[in-house]
């Protein structure tokens, strides 16, 4: 654990999410995940299979944030190019690696290690592998950037590959306040709230069910005793509120 | 509908995506009906409720793209910083609308119409409104870019409102092709079949349910000729599949 805050920035790859036609799960995974071991996921970009977007979105990210991760488009397709692209984005060469080769031709058998398959072995110069416990094919890193599959399942194995090799800073702590009203009715409290506790991040999420509007209020902070101290200010506010103006 | 073709990009905004407290549903409900009017949905991008990260996801995407739509971060409470940072992003002022501040004083009642709500009717200079008819505070559009609240439900009706404004393409059709086996085992032909069509794009999107691996090959044209045959050369080559190599 370090005392710098750790930041990451991930690219979701695939033409599939952009028209539609799978909705994400990944994102929401990842978010949570960092969350909860220490690192701030500060952007997210979706980009389509093109390589000059992958490129461009990589090449962003990884120059502002500690980490990179990428999910998606590293199968044996002619629309995985996820590889390349990297390979692209650092400058670097890529072809068969022969530690992914022999993975794969285990798995498969030689006989039907197809030229598609082989594909799954093209890394980038450079690079470590990162294991695919689900069904073998590699992702990798080079450098800060984490090059992951997109099936929810394998990326989350993936993730835990990642994991214990990742810089952590203190986590973020939070503490949710449910207020039974609409958040305009706290809105003016909050803000001065915030105002006196700057360590602090107040945020107020409204909700509509069933036509009837609440609202969460989720106090963030690094340290324990000042998120205490902001939470109680916000309970008392959503108390004096249900007294107060409609 | 225009021969040419309409794109979009899209910026969600939010620290509670970014935190994982809040799992994402308009990006895949935004992309779906996109696609089902004829414009391409073409990038995303998720940021943290920071004035600069905004105004810059918004510059990038607006100068790329057909249309841009916001979503998220255009409350009464003080995290609500969107409306601000479009008017920076596009360099004009902001202060209190007068159409906006009517329909939210005529909703709240002038006694309830308080500060904090009164910051939802801040709008940029030179902006129309977009109709919100679940909680009456407007989104706006400014230019080529629309600004709209993140609650789904909200958010959803927003787009109701805006689409029949919007320059539309032809429709990019698609057909879906079910295969039960891994993509390795097609993923040849795909790519033979790609070159084939180049009107066409083939995606190969392989899916992992109970450890079988399966997948999904969707074909996507804007011609229905040519879908059609693309469409078949997948099919015949996905069977002829099953009676080779495992």
């Amino acid at each position: 654990m370090t005392s710098k805050i750790i930041t990451a920035g991930y690219v979701v790859i695939g033409d599939e999410i952009l028209s539609g036609r799978t909705k994400d799960k990944n994102i929401g995974f990842l978010a949570s995940y960092l969350t909860d071991i220490g690192i701030d996921l500060s952007e997210v970009r979706v980009v389509p299979d093109l390589e000059e977007k992958i490129v461009e979105a990589v090449n962003a990210l990884r120059a502002e944030y500690t980490y990179v991760f990428t999910s998606g488009g590293i199968g044996p397709t002619h629309d995985d190019i996820t590889a390349d692209a990297i390979a692209k984005a650092f400058g670097v060469s890529i072809d068969l690696d022969p530690r992914a080769y022999k993975l794969l031709e285990d798995h498969y058998g030689a006989e039907n290690f197809t030229p598609a398959r082989q594909r799954m072995a093209r890394i980038p110069d450079g690079a470590d592998l990162i294991e695919n416990k689900v069904s073998i094919a590699p992702g990798f890193r080079i450098e800060n950037v984490h090059v992951m599959a997109g099936v929810p399942a394998i990326m989350q194995a993936m993730v835990d590959a990642i994991a214990p090799t990742l810089e952590t800073s203190q986590k973020m702590l939070s503490v949710t306040i449910e207020a039974a009203l609409p958040e305009s009715r706290i809105a003016q409290d909050l803000g001065e709230i915030q105002k006196n506790y700057p360590e602090t991040s107040i945020g107020s999420y409204p909700q509509s069910k069933d036509g009837v509007f609440s609202t969460q209020v989720v106090v963030r902070s690094r340290s324990n005793d000042v998120l205490e101290q902001a939470s109680e200010a916000v309970r008392a506010a959503v108390e004096a509120a249900k007294t107060k103006f409609l």
